[in-house]
């Protein structure tokens, strides 16, 4: 027995894909995946139409999906994360039904409840064997964690594994089961590896970055939940990166044994997992090739499901017991509203990802964000749009002062810790008073009536719209 | 937060568990097993009544439970196999709703499907964390694999784990996540590890058992499909452990690379693995001490659930690749069908396991028994119940003859190649002929028409029905 076909045509004819259907993506390859493009290019010779992709992330790399909704192959994209490219034509409203916006925990549990509905996931697969058992660990294309494609095989009707590495049966150490795969199809290439390292995922060296850095780190070591069990994730920003950096600085030096990072993981998190910080990572996707060769070699480095991230229809998620989040912001409101979907002139560019999924379950979710970008304050009255419900932070970190989120009757005690430890504490209308100061008060972009993607939250309401620039 | 409650009596209070309701165990601490015990000791301390126990098997140390029928706490059983004690008692007719028999295949699949729905699952885990993420390969009470404990995680309405060693979260290397789970159960032990080594699992000494292990290392030999990718599964029994040592030398001496070796594992499985008979093990569940011990430090030893090992429910299984699988029986009729339910004296004392699944999935499934036992013939008429259906088994292995079935249309070849082989082909009268010539002709089993276990094939559908004897 042996589940192999020729093509990925051959599999989109087996899978029986029909118009109206919905095909699904995980974005482990990042910003170097091909299998996105492949399959939609085989898809729209078959001359299949009015497809619904969803994508774990669309990133730059697949802007030829614009192409195949100006020709009505794909009609419908549901994602938690969406780069510039297509995010510009999404705004200037090319396609007619919105965008659906998900997060990282979101977008599984949706697929479990049933009121997200998967017809076939095409699995871009680092190496499988025939009958479908794969893993990102190993490969010419490895990319570690294969963590958001766990919901993607487990409830899609139909699952296409591709792949460049076939081995002999059974897949060692296999990440997906082959109980979930229905074909699998060996092309040349899936991606290429390098494009995983996409974004900034080096600390940075900006002063500005760097006194941001300082000041989070100081408000984590006042928090008090630095100690002994301490777990923490941060992304792959450069400012991020440094305060991770100082925190690592700090447990090392007062011997603090924390229990975990988690999220996209980062050399830096890998680092600090050698270096005794952690006792574990919790791996959901690996944002550079050192965590992939950690998540290779190292059993304390753990790939987990989206699910088990940041997820809602588990019993319980990594995300319940998280300690501190850094997190970024486009915008922040007056009301501790974050905007990550767009850019300050109403560009789609970027989606939650686990952005709203951690600042809900972590004791701590800081936003560390310049006071301005481009001449643009962070901080506005009203977000464009709303990634992050402003109840689930807790402190905006920037280079000129900090503000505490007391707004909703919690953080009391935070603020007087902080200001207790020296930090420029301050009003949030304080930041956008001082960001205004620099950058005068902007003006208001103009929107159409055209609502171009509608964002949910992670327990599947309707958060907030984006609508079409004018 | 944490899921850590302060007894087994508190977590069954906060599942709700009902009168009524259906609870789960599976059987990784075999013999040796404490939880289910505990357990339906607590829940009877509460006076919750009449409850279905589904238990992937039902040992000697379970007798237990019959007090619990007796005084009504339980009034269903299901499971994939029962000992000689509880099943003596069933047969004698003190339950009144027939025992449902399942395959180790079907249990799960019966699960996913929704046919079989489960309230509360009780997970015997040698190692957690207090959130629920657990394992069996490390811990004091360490079984290796939890492979059959998957299905019951990921579909029981509500989980509690119980443990004996709780450690820090997040426990690394985990088997089942906390996604599934909603309370734990800190307790003194779940069960004696020498337990675990039940039943047979040494190579026999006995003339008579070697025989027919050389004789089916033969069979497996003039098959032809001893050769490079060759997968095979074996019980504990003492003569199949002997052909297993038979099959390595062959492979060992000809430079035979297989693909698999799968099942419940024992330490002959493993020394084919390190000799490099095989490239990876599938292990449903550890049958001795030295299984565990492969299981927690070699990664080619791996962890597969009960679905992935046997399932109907998933795309593939383990069993769907298998090219050969050794079985015992207490009864093959002749038209080989198999019985390992009952001994010939009509009373429960095994069930299918895995045993109709392999047969299904393999491409030569061979019985290996002998021709009596306590001068009770093997082969008979019609089996006391049917197990397995003939048009599954290929061969029948004794010390006296080798019957090949080709009375489903097919075999026709293998049954030229083990003629050519010398091997001593003989039909499946004949076997049983022989059988009464050494025994006489059994007396009939006096049997009820009380119906006191109905077997389901891994379909889910009914094969046979297991009556009360007089």
């Amino acid at each position: 027995m042996s589940k192999l076909v020729e093509s990925i045509k051959k599999a989109v004819e087996l899978v029986e894909l029909k118009d109206g259907m919905t095909i699904s993506f995980h974005h482990h390859m990042r910003n170097g995946d091909f299998v996105l493009n492949m399959v939609m290019e085989a898809i729209a010779e078959l001359g299949i139409k009015d497809l619904t992709v969803n994508a774990s992330s669309v990133f730059d790399v697949h802007e030829p999906i614009i192409g195949h909704i100006k020709n009505g192959v794909v009609t419908g994209i549901e994602c938690n994360y969406m780069g510039a490219k297509v995010g510009k034509a999404i705004c200037e409203g090319i396609m007619e039904k919105p965008v659906v916006f998900r997060t990282h925990g979101g977008r599984p549990s949706d697929m479990e409840k049933g009121t997200s509905v998967i017809d076939v996931a095409f699995i871009a697969a680092p190496t499988a064997d025939d009958m479908g058992n794969c893993t990102g660990k190993v490969g010419k294309s490895a990319c570690g964690s294969m963590g958001y494609a766990f919901a993607d095989a487990m409830n899609a009707k139909k699952v296409v594994v591709i792949t460049d590495n076939l081995v002999q049966y059974p897949l060692n150490d296999f990440s997906i089961s082959e109980v979930y795969v229905d074909y699998v199809v060996a092309v040349d290439q899936i991606g290429d590896p390098k494009g995983i390292v996409s974004g900034t995922t080096k600390i940075t060296r900006d002063p500005v970055g760097l006194k941001m850095a300082s000041y989070a780190a100081k408000v984590i070591d006042a928090s008090g939940l630095l100690k002994d069990g301490f777990s923490f994730q941060t992304g792959a920003g450069g400012a991020t990166l440094a305060t991770a950096k100082y925190v690592q600085d700090m447990m090392l030096e007062r011997g603090i044994k924390g229990s975990y990072g988690m999220g996209g993981i980062t050399k830096y998190m890998v680092e600090m997992l050698n270096n005794g910080c952690f006792q574990a990572l919790l791996d959901v996707q690996c944002f550079d090739l050192d965590a992939v060769e950690s998540i290779r070699s190292n059993p304390r480095h753990m790939e987990v499901s989206a699910t088990h991230y940041a997820g809602v229809s588990g019993k319980s998620a990594g995300v319940d017991n998280l300690d501190v989040v850094l997190l970024g912001a486009t915008q922040v409101d007056v009301d501790f509203n974050v905007n990550v979907h767009t850019d300050s002139n109403g560009y789609i560019m970027g989606g939650s990802g686990g952005h709203s999924d951690t600042a809900a379950g972590s004791k701590l979710a800081i936003i560390i964000a310049p006071l301005s970008r481009a001449r643009l304050p962070l901080v506005v009255d009203r977000c464009l749009c709303t990634t992050t419900p402003g109840s689930t932070i807790d402190v905006v970190v920037t280079q000129r002062g900090i503000a505490v989120n007391t707004k909703y009757g919690k953080n009391k005690e935070l603020k007087e810790k902080l200001i207790a430890a020296k930090l420029p504490v301050c009003e949030i209308e304080d930041l956008k008073a001082m960001a205004e100061e620099l950058c005068g008060v902007p003006k208001a972009v103009k929107l159409t009536d055209k609502v171009v993607a509608n964002i949910l939250y992670r327990d599947g309401t309707l958060l907030d719209t984006i609508k079409a620039v004018k």
